[in-house]
């Protein structure tokens, strides 16, 4: 996949491959100004909870191009880019340490040196904390389902695309089929946007590792059945009681796995935690167009005079999650008590 | 909807709505012989369990016209029938009928005009049984939620287009804006073939009740926030202990109303009952194309190389049912002392 780079800042430029067109085109979108970084956000040109965190840097160092380092200014340009996608906490964490980056008073190129390399540098980081997380997690299932090929379900898409780097939840994946622990990964297609039949999909494809897609609607099906040894998800913002807010469909699968007594993961670097809020019902959830469900590529779906509701995330309760992986360790419950301590 | 008839038999043709086509095209398909019904329901031109059943009774009449009244060619013509789809018992219940009605040699004029006529009266039928279900389902609700308008949240199609008479789970909903009592229905899209978008929308667009599609995935979140107090569903087997096939998510959903204490109904004739099972283990689950999910309207969705796994339909056990309301009265736990007692 090395030549399908999600992220890369280059002669002044911010240049996103456009995730609506995947997996059938690739399509480059040049970012020249912090009003391109917010309507590439925004319209999920680029997506997945750390690659908008790094679209957000690179963000702030197109705007110190053609700004003065004025800080009521830069408040005002981060509070406007932080308000492209409110759920994931990634954004804002990492625009709020551009911030602090920037206070002080620099010198216009040195400021947009320094943030440059900053962003570079979280990408690298990012590539680090995955693979950290990644063994958690293999000696997880190791230790709990004993060692051999598991059948694996995931949501929404969480790899490379995602995170500029090897993944959270896609790059357990990624590091089990390294030690031939797949047997299957069944991905869900993830309504409305399909990042998981187009874009999980498209990643295990270049990564060779056996998959099916599924409907979410199929998801109980299979774990009635036994076909499912464990779920790992990403997250876009965890709060300090374990409550994760992720891609609408992920509730369904943590209540529908301790129904079936699956164990059920959430892998996340500590930039997606938010230990300000202490409940997930803070947590501000983000209405899409209704067009993402009534429409699919500009064909119509639905009838004329229909009208749809589309949260784009939903709340995942602490008490439903098996663990959650972050960089340091895998954090059991009680979150509530685990997770502080870890900040 | 008077000009949208579903299904039809006149001039020695069964006239079947393409509900593929639906809500942009409509498109009838003449069906002269029995092959010919066997692919429409097999490619899903007419789908829901009780238009299926009545297709297949048809479909034996235009088998009768071209073929000797022969009992041994008769039972392959019903088991070749049966074989297009294998989950919903209305098909063979029907069928299995029409044999009965055969037997004793009949004229083949005679035998024809018997066949059609019970075509035609089970539809009626129908129509008498859904408004009494629908009653039945009020009743219950003004009892245990008081009288007012509701959310009820239902999935796949369960209305006119599928039934060819008011409708189950839709029916009720009718039933319930008749008088007033439907705030808004929540729409399951109903992947992959998206007959909540595109049918059960449609039917409710032209009945004037106010709605929102959803994606499966949003059920937990409405749930959660309290936006729904009931929830319709259909079926299309139920067997001796409540155990219930429906299209695939319904399970999903009887999980998740378990969890946040949402009443769970399904709505269905006893011709979809099936007291020679005694659990949903023995329902064959129809495996449908993987092209259902792969691709929509012929434009492909995933990746080359990537293949899906399209289990049509899943069973939802008895102990996640709050009620099961036929023609008869609102069966209640335990189904397995309950059901039997009504056959």
């Amino acid at each position: 996949m090395a030549k399908l780079k999600p992220i890369e800042f280059k002669n002044d430029k911010l240049i996103l491959l456009d995730q609506r067109k995947l997996p059938h085109e690739e399509v480059y979108i040049n970012n020249c100004t912090i009003a391109d970084v917010y309507k590439s956000i925004k319209d999920m040109i680029v997506r997945g909870a750390p690659c908008i965190g790094f679209s957000g840097i690179f963000g702030i160092a197109l705007w110190i191009k053609e700004n003065d380092l004025e800080p009521k200014a830069l408040r005002e340009a981060c509070d406007y880019l932080i308000s492209a996608r409110p759920t994931a906490i990634n954004l804002a964490y990492e625009i709020e340490r551009c911030f602090s980056l920037l206070m002080g008073g620099n010198d216009k190129k040195v400021a947009f040196d320094k943030i440059v390399n900053f962003g570079y540098a979280q990408i690298e980081l990012s590539q680090k904390n995955n693979r950290q997380m990644a063994i958690f997690a293999k000696n997880e299932l190791e230790k709990t389902l004993g060692k051999r090929p598991y059948r694996i379900l995931t949501h929404c898409n969480t790899g490379y695309l995602a995170c500029g780097s090897l993944g959270t939840a896609l790059g357990v994946i990624d590091h089990l089929a390294d030690h031939n622990l797949i047997e299957t990964v069944w991905v869900d297609e993830t309504r409305p946007y399909l990042q998981g039949s187009r874009l999980t999909a498209f990643e295990l494809n270049k990564l060779g590792i056996n998959h099916k897609i599924i409907v979410e609607g199929a998801a109980s099906y299979l774990m009635s059945k036994g076909l499912v040894d464990a779920i790992f998800v990403g997250a876009d913002r965890i709060v300090s009681n374990g409550d994760t807010a992720n891609k609408v469909g992920t509730n369904n699968l943590s209540i529908l796995a301790n129904y079936y007594k699956i164990p059920f993961y959430v892998v996340a670097p500590k930039s997606s935690f938010d230990i300000s809020l202490s409940s997930g019902d803070e947590i501000e959830i983000e209405l899409r167009p209704e067009n993402e469900i009534l429409e699919f590529k500009g064909i119509q779906i639905a009838p004329n005079g229909s009208t749809a509701f589309n949260p784009s995330f939903d709340i995942t309760r602490g008490k439903t999650i098996t663990g959650i992986i972050c960089e340091d360790e895998l954090i059991r419950p009680d979150y509530s008590k685990n997770i502080p301590r870890l900040f």
